[in-house]
């Protein structure tokens, strides 16, 4: 049996698995402190006898493994959280290997192994909800080197009719900044989700996705973007993010998954909110391979 | 022995090694037809056994595996070498395993194994020159995907007092049509290296490079990045690129190498004009071992 993490800003859910794909048991733990949510997500693994576990963390993490702060959650806003070993304390408590990754990668590997990604040896996810996160799998794995991806803080070009300021406490005007569904609310007023009769509102918003989606693709090339989040339900959103990538990539990238095929190219979730939850599953496996017995 | 060919523009680079890093003996041939090149190419090699090689070209390449045109020169504005199948080619006349990448990813292998990111699991490689490429190892192998990186033709934030409208054929004013070479030239009215005592010009190209160093970094999170090309030869423009880059970021990666040690993380080749062939060398390597025997 294989344990899932997904550890959230709001809530940490907790599942298991047989076969590393389907969720046999799952638990909703709310984020309060470590001491107080992790106890609770000591008690549910320990009705089952689980073999490794895949933990998806929010962030910032240290994923760099020749770090002192390997397995920590950083400097997050949440002062409880800050760094709290999360990965020490699981490996303590369960007693079994752990894999660790961000939340947004473990939604990538997901997708990758069993969702909108299957059979490709590449995906990038992204979410756009509170914050913009993305997770990317190259070469059947996940991408890491100095640290984890932080696309979501991009720079894109500012629509020169947007004088909004931006929300990202780092850098203002970032794609998260402008792009983000705190800064859909800010900017207009409402929250996003009130916001669907007003084509403006996504007009904006895809002219700064497509950005996004230029520059993953040129310096990424992945063979499929997956787009998820609260503000990626908002229905005439994609179509607009399709086109206006077609727009600014000029047929450049001479792929037919560009230039014909967008639609299935940059696409919705396969695997809906269990993106996370299985790539869980699928990095918990991988850590039980990897770990010599 | 093994072979390697860097494919350019201008000029195709071969070359032998028998320990696969080491150049023992090496061609330069002007790039005017396939027909002329490439007998020249060929009987340059006949002098050697090899027992592989490896391919670094110019581009727009395809490297998808999965399509007819793979292995071929696709869309180049030099129309000679359109639709040009130089991997084929070369396995026809050479008979050996032939490795095939774009010149920019056979820069990266090279210094990745050898030069200014040995060590490491990653690195990017890009040259800012009369283009502006980028090439990248990831997780220890060349990033592919849909295709190869092009990310010279990111979307960067213009300078509010840079009017000049840029060179991209594609894109007008991306990155490269903003601080390639020509690019640098035509808004100035001379060649870059004739620009040294102007420090308004290499202002406004850390500008840019900056922008986009943001972007690489926050997208591929690379543990190093080499810059290369022509106008990297310009004196005062690495640290440049160092503080702005570490500006624009506000902190947000808190890795030391990118807050204290900035000038060891973005740097100079480690191989010079040699990354490329050296890569090749490596490719060349790496396919004899993929190859059934
Ligand atoms: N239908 C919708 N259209 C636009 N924005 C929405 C919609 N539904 C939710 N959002 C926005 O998405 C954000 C929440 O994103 P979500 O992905 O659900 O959570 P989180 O990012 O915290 O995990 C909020 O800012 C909310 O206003
Ligand atoms: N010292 C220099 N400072 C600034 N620009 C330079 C310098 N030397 C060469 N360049 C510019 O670099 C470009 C050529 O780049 P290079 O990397 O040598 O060739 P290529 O990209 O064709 O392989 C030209 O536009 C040239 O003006
Ligand atoms: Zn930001
Ligand atoms: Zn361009």
């Amino acid at each position: 049996m294989l344990g899932a993490i997904e550890a959230g800003g709001t809530k940490f859910v907790c599942a298991v698995s047989e076969n590393g794909r389907d969720i046999k048991e799952r638990v909703s733990i709310p984020t309060t402190t470590p001491a107080e949510t992790m106890q609770q997500v000591y008690d549910f693994f320990r009705s089952f006898s689980i073999e490794a576990v895949g933990i998806g963390s929010f962030g910032p993490i240290d994923i760099n493994t020749k770090n002192d702060t390997y397995g920590y959650i950083t400097t997050t806003p949440k002062t409880a959280w800050q760094n709290f070993n999360i990965l020490g304390d699981v490996q303590k408590h369960l007693g079994v290997p752990a894999g660790f990754t961000t939340d947004v990668n473990a939604a990538a590997l997901g997708e990758w192994k069993h969702g909108a990604g299957a059979g490709k040896t590449s995906c990038l996810y992204m979410t756009v909800g509170t914050g913009i996160g993305v997770g990317a799998v190259i070469n059947n794995h996940i991408l890491e080197g100095l640290n984890h991806p932080e696309a979501g803080h991009i720079i894109v070009r500012r629509h020169p009719e947007d004088d909004f300021k931006g929300t990202c406490p780092y850098h203002s005007d970032c794609l998260e900044g402008l792009a983000s569904g705190p800064a859909v609310e800010k900017r207009w007023g409402e929250k996003g989700s009130e916001l669907t009769a007003r084509p403006e509102v996504w007009e904006l918003e895809s002219y700064y996705l497509a950005q996004a989606m230029m520059n993953y693709i040129l310096i990424l090339t992945p063979e499929r973007i997956i787009i998820g989040g609260g503000v990626s339900k908002q229905p005439s959103l994609l179509a607009k993010v399709h086109e206006k990538t077609q727009q600014l990539l000029q047929g450049y990238v001479q792929d037919s998954m560009i230039t014909q095929h967008i639609d299935q190219y940059i696409t919705t979730p396969g695997l809906y909110d269990d993106a996370g939850i299985t790539g869980g599953f699928v990095l918990a496996a991988r850590t039980l391979e990897d770990t010599p017995n």
